[in-house]
């Protein structure tokens, strides 16, 4: 609608290493975000805690500093990966701003958390994002996200085409 | 963008009386339908099935025919008035095609099913829908859908001004 162009919009969009959220980005980019609109473009990657086994002697951590300091790297390349794959997605977008944000913690908490800190217009994500166990663990993010952020939730599923292989 | 506005993109949204339905045709008019495009607009609205009490002592009906016949009359009244208001809000659209339906059913499957048939390219839905009571005997129907429908689900809440009512 013509004075939707004009209207300043924030859509903060949750990424991750997944299918899913690539697909979801890129929904978001062909349906609600306006070439030449205003909008603001929020992209979101959230890194998952580090977990830190302690010994079963108690006496120590199970890993020593060099694993978890190459873990922590690990984390953070998938992070720059993730980014840079969506950055990348956006570049033909002329007048939208795109800012970056890479935090750590439950991919649930800090999603919700955002999108009232940035005071997001709208959230987009893919439904399931962080794995069949991590799902069965954690319960689905986007299902948590959509009942607990105030703004209205766009989930996108996986493309037909590739559905079959989940 | 500018190939969106020419794509033509079928949008299924389900209303019902609620507020938040009413939000969510909002929202999703000046978020996501393009006035000018070639999107077909999508209107559902699903009578709930009606409940037929058998007496305690077996021999008929707890209701008289006159009274589900009253019963039933509400129910048609209120899905007339529902898509009423619901084209009403879309009558500044100038290509989009507006199309109506109601169907009767739990709405979950109803949806779901529709979403499917019509080979919808987005769903669009109210956060709650069917009240406190209703929701937690059948579960969240945008819960379910978001789960069940393979097209990317919108799910709207009510605005922050009403939602200290709930």
């Amino acid at each position: 609608m013509a004075d939707v162009v004009e209207k300043e919009r924030r859509i903060l969009v949750a990424v991750d290493e997944g299918e899913e959220s690539t697909h979801a980005l890129s929904w978001c980019l062909k349906n609600v975000i306006s070439e030449n609109s205003k909008d603001t473009l929020s992209l979101l990657y959230v890194k998952p805690v580090r977990v830190v086994y302690p010994a079963p002697d108690g006496t120590g951590y199970l890993f020593s500093s060099d694993i978890l300091a190459a873990m922590d790297k690990y984390g953070t390349d998938v992070a720059d990966r993730v980014m840079e794959k969506a950055k990348r997605m956006c570049k033909d977008l002329n007048d939208v701003k795109v800012e970056t944000r890479v935090e750590q913690g439950d991919p649930r908490d800090v999603i919700c958390q955002m999108a009232e800190e940035e005071g997001a217009d709208a959230l987009v994500m893919g439904s399931h994002g962080h794995g069949l166990i991590k799902r069965a663990l954690l319960g689905s993010v986007s299902n948590h996200c959509a009942q607990n952020v105030k703004c209205p939730v766009l989930i996108v599923k996986k493309p037909k085409s590739t559905a079959a292989n989940i």
